[in-house]
């Protein structure tokens, strides 16, 4: 059995786990990233988070094989190297390398959204899918795109940034890419509680008018549970952002048709008042020969898809350093 | 030195090579194919070309290595199945099956937009770039997707139809595929002949009017020449087929991330009075971090394209079976 130290970096927190080769989580922690101390305060938090871990298992560090970082930003995997990762303050970083010299195992890199897709092919949504897409409704639209069981990961990692193509040609709202009209804009969890906000702000809404009384905001459950309640400005701005993820879907699919499109996020946990419409829009702008088909399905890992992906990542690419060296 | 016989199988003509594993073509042969004898007859001529081909050459019909095949329609490589090819009329055809028991040779098959993609890596527009995307702008509009080298397939060889993207949502035109407002419909050859026939129709063109007065009919070189004059009515058909590529690649880009985008096809012709607005339009949708690099380019090879990538298909699959045998 081999055992792979898993860092899911995020801008408010790192997760962290060691997992097995076949997918169980032995041990998990999360505590607050330190991103004002830099890289070398990230990696010293892996350090601490190793030793706290191996101890709690009484387990040797010698006895971990590998260690994966998932990390929020544009990742070139190869390389082991991070573009950019704006939530951390991270430009052009040689992460991998860094991470070897501090902890002395070998290091694989990834983004987040991209380990999340390999966690929910895996163990998840996915199984069994080795042509999938995964979109991951939040604050922003991430992505990963699989192709023959392996991460497309494209130029300078761009590849899989599905929530900035460009959906609304005009009038969109600007973007934190710096364009207007994209997926991300119109269809995140935010995008979502935002258009619900509106439908307060603009008396559409009764429901959600009271809950923004209340609340001084309207997040993309509350836009859900208005909906679930039969109140059609809800639905309409859940059909809305369906509308505009069933078109990106449908395109996408014309690049790589894959099998599966898991979609998870804070937005998926509206259920069929987000994939009904969603797949009757994906049916509606994809090419004939694929219509009818169940492709789309929400995902089934919830927080764990990044950890469990992370330790796909290292089992695929340990089990393959390792056979070079036979 | 290896040799390979390969077949681009149009629905008007069958185009046929002995091509190295250099990437030489020592002889080539365009016949019509006999689409109206079916899957067999077509066979048969492939049985017929190799013979006249080896006798043209000396050679013994067993100093070729293998067979490629590249045909216009859906087709699933691994399997060596044809879903569906429209112009030959083909459906449900294990198409490498039979013509390995005619000709006893190793078949590989591929879709013939993806080799011609295959053919602008090898040795053309594309050279050495693994991450790439190629679109044929024709009567239709082909695509051929690769990540890591090699062809994304994808479920039923739906992969790469990025001439079934939709880039209209309202309005568009039919679609030989059963939608409306595909890119094919908006920026293929035939397309750009339609809009500067409904430019010399509306008498927004004198031009392209008196091209089709004398001629009946207006072709996208038509429209061309007309904008190299200066026709503004033909620069605006030509701005707006480059408004949907642009939008179309610039979402693909999201995807698979590619470093070259080879454009070719008869509308490529037309050269930067294609390319340029192509260009222009494609920053404007990507998102920022992409914006200007020079990653569109006009394809190098023309009509060699496609036999060329056959040749490329047949020498990775021939290498990689010979090495599986070691």
């Amino acid at each position: 059995m081999e055992m792979y130290l898993c860092f899911d970096v995020g801008g408010t927190n790192l997760k962290s786990a060691i997992i097995t080769n076949e997918g169980t989580i032995i041990i998990k922690r999360s505590v607050s990233t330190q991103t004002e101390k830099g890289v070398t305060g990230v990696i010293h938090q892996f350090q601490e988070i190793r030793d706290v871990l191996c101890r709690k298992l009484a387990i040797d560090a010698k006895e971990i094989h590998a260690v994966s970082v998932g990390i929020p930003g544009f990742v070139e995997m190869e390389k082991g190297f991070v573009t950019r990762a704006i939530n951390l303050g991270w430009e052009n970083v040689s992460i991998a390398d860094m991470v070897t010299d501090a902890l002395d195992y070998p290091v694989f890199i990834i983004n987040d959204a991209n380990a999340a897709a390999l966690g929910e092919m895996w163990k998840g949504a996915g199984n069994g899918h080795e042509q999938m897409v995964c979109l991951t409704l939040g604050t922003g639209v991430g992505g990963g795109v699989i192709a023959n069981g392996h991460i497309i990961n494209g130029t300078h990692g761009l590849a899989g940034e599905i929530g900035h193509s460009c959906v609304r040609m005009k009038g969109g709202r600007p973007c934190n890419c710096g364009k207007k009209g994209c997926l991300e804009t119109e269809a995140s969890a935010s995008a979502i509680g935002y258009y619900g906000e509106q439908a307060a702000r603009n008396g559409q809404s009764t429901i959600l008018a009271k809950k923004w009384q209340e609340t001084g905001e309207i997040t993309s459950k509350d836009v859900a549970e208005a909906a679930s309640q039969g109140d059609s400005a809800a639905q309409k701005v859940l059909d809305t952002a369906a509308y505009y993820l069933g078109l990106a879907l449908a395109n996408m699919y014309t690049i790589t048709a894959p099998s599966r499109i898991v979609i998870g996020g804070g937005a998926a946990a509206a259920g069929d008042l987000l994939f009904a419409p969603v797949r009757k829009w994906f049916d509606y702008f994809v090419f004939a020969d694929v219509k009818g088909t169940d492709l789309i399905v929400p995902a089934a890992l919830g927080n764990d898809a990044g950890i469990i992906g992370l330790a796909k990542l290292a089992d695929m690419k340990y089990t393959s350093s390792s056979m070079s060296n036979l």
